[in-house]
C-alpha cells in the first residue's frame, strides 16, 4: 500500500530534506524511523527539497509501505520516533502511482521578516531580522509584480539544472503582524532559492531602493546578477502542497 | 549610575533566571556579559525569578554599573556579546534607589496551552500540548474566579516561604488562536507555580473535570493536596513588569 504523509518540521538542525551520507536530512530521519517501524528499508519521496534550514508546516511525502498497515497506527509510531522537531501531521492511503511531487497542482510557501531593530531571543532561527523601517505597502506593490507567468531565470539559484524556468504565481502578498511582516506566496513549482531571492528584492523595494517596475524589468532582464542574493533559509516554512 | 534593563530570553537551555553554581542561568550570563563590558564583577536583581524553563518577553532586571556608561552602547555591547536565546530590549537610566522587584505594582504572564491531537515540531519547548477538546468558555469562567484578592495557598509550591499568600489578581482571562488557546493574567505579584498551578486547574475545566465555583472552592479551602500539579514549564511567559 501507498501512504501519503504530511509533515512539520523544524529545519533549524537539518541539512536539508534531501537525504545525506554524513549529514542528518529529515528524509534520513523519516525512512530512519520506518526501517524500525517495518524491519527493512523504506524510501520516501517528498513534493519539495527544502534546503537546510527551512522549516515546513505541511511537506507532502511518500512511501510505499512493505505490507498493510493500519495508518493511525503508523502516524503514532512515526510520531514516537521521529524527533521531537519533525511531526507527522496526517497518514492517507493513495492510489499506487502517486508522486507527491508530479501531481502537486501548487505549493505555497511563507516567508516570516522580523522588521525591528533589536534581535529576538525567539526568532532567531524563525525570521530574518530586518533593521530599519520597511515599506508595506512599496512591498506588497513588488510582490503583486511577480503574479502571472514569467521567467524567474533572475531568481533561482545559479547551480540547478531545470527543463524550464518558466512559473505561474497564483497569489502573491504581505501581511503584517506587529514587528512581523509574513509573506505568502502560492506558485505551480519553484525553482532552488526563488521564495528566497523574491523576498530579498521586495525587501529592496521596502526599503526604498528599488522602485515600482522594477521587479517586472529584472524578470524580463533574466540576468541573475542583477537581482539580489537570496534572504537567509530560516525564515522560509513550506506551509502546504496542493493537488 | 543605575540601569534598568528589559529582557526577553527563550528560557529552554537554562536552569532559571537564578544564578545557579554548575548551571547556565539567565542571570548569570548577564552578569558575565557585564563583566566582559565593565572589565568588574556586576551584580544584577531581577523583578521574579523564572524557573527552569519558563521564558520572558519583558523580565526587568536592574544593575548598579561600576562607571557612566551610554546605554544604546551598553544594549548593543550586551546583544552582541549574550548568547542567541537572551537579548537585552531596553536600557534606561532610574533612580540609584530602584529595585525591580519591590518597586514593581505588577506582573503580567502569559501560558500557552496547544490544543491538539499531533504533537508539534516548533511548539517542543515553546506551549503544552494538550490533546482531547477543551471548551474555552468553561477555562474562562473558571479564569474569572481568580479575579479579585485571595489566598492562593492551594496554588503555590509546597517548598516555597511567603510571608503572606494572599495575592490581588487584576485580570485573568483566555483568547483562542487557531489551536492556541492564550492565558493572560496580571496580579500585584505571583507565588511559586502560583501560574502553572492555576492553568492545570482551568485545564481541568476545559476538560469538564470540574464545574462553575471549585475554583473558588479551591481558593477558600487552601489546601495544596486539592489543586491539580502545575502545568508544565514550557508554557509560561512572563511579558510585562509594570511599575
Amino acid at each position: 500500500m501507498r501512504v501519503k504523509l504530511t509533515l512539520e518540521y523544524d529545519g533549524s538542525a537539518y541539512a536539508g530534506w534531501q537525504l545525506q551520507a554524513d549529514q542528518e536530512s529529515i528524509q534520513g530521519c523519516i525512512e530512519s524511523a520506518l526501517a524500525e517501524i517495518f524491519g527493512a528499508a523504506v524510501k520516501i519521496s517528498g513534493a519539495g527539497r527544502t534546503d537546510s534550514g527551512v522549516h515546513a508546516r505541511g511537506q507532502v511525502a511518500s512511501a510505499l509501505l512493505p505490507r498493510q498497515f493500519d495508518l493511525s497506527d503508523l502516524k503514532r509510531a512515526l510520531n514516537a520516533l521521529l524527533p521531537p522537531d519533525i511531526a507527522v501531521l496526517k497518514a492517507e492511503a493513495v492510489p499506487q502511482d502517486f508522486d507527491p511531487r508530479r501531481d502537486a497542482r501548487s505549493r505555497i510557501y511563507e516567508y516570516r521578516v522580523l522588521n525591528r531593530e533589536t534581535r529576538s531571543a525567539f526568532d532567531f532561527h524563525y525570521a530574518w531580522l530586518v533593521r530599519g523601517l520597511l515599506d508595506l505597502d512599496a512591498m506588497r506593490s513588488a510582490a503583486h509584480e511577480f503574479v502571472g507567468e514569467h521567467d524567474f531565470a533572475a531568481f533561482r539559484s545559479l547551480g540547478s539544472e531545470e527543463r524550464t524556468t518558466r512559473r505561474r504565481v497564483l497569489a502573491s502578498d504581505w501581511q503584517r503582524a506587529g514587528e512581523l511582516l509574513c509573506y505568502r506566496v502560492e506558485a505551480n513549482s519553484f525553482l532552488r532559492h526563488m521564495v528566497r531571492t523574491m523576498v530579498a528584492a521586495m525587501v529592496d523595494a521596502g526599503y526604498g531602493k528599488t522602485a515600482r517596475g522594477d521587479i517586472a524589468a529584472l524578470l524580463t532582464a533574466r540576468d541573475r546578477a542583477a537581482a539580489p542574493a537570496p534572504a537567509p533559509a530560516c525564515g522560509l516554512y513550506l506551509v502546504e502542497v496542493r493537488y
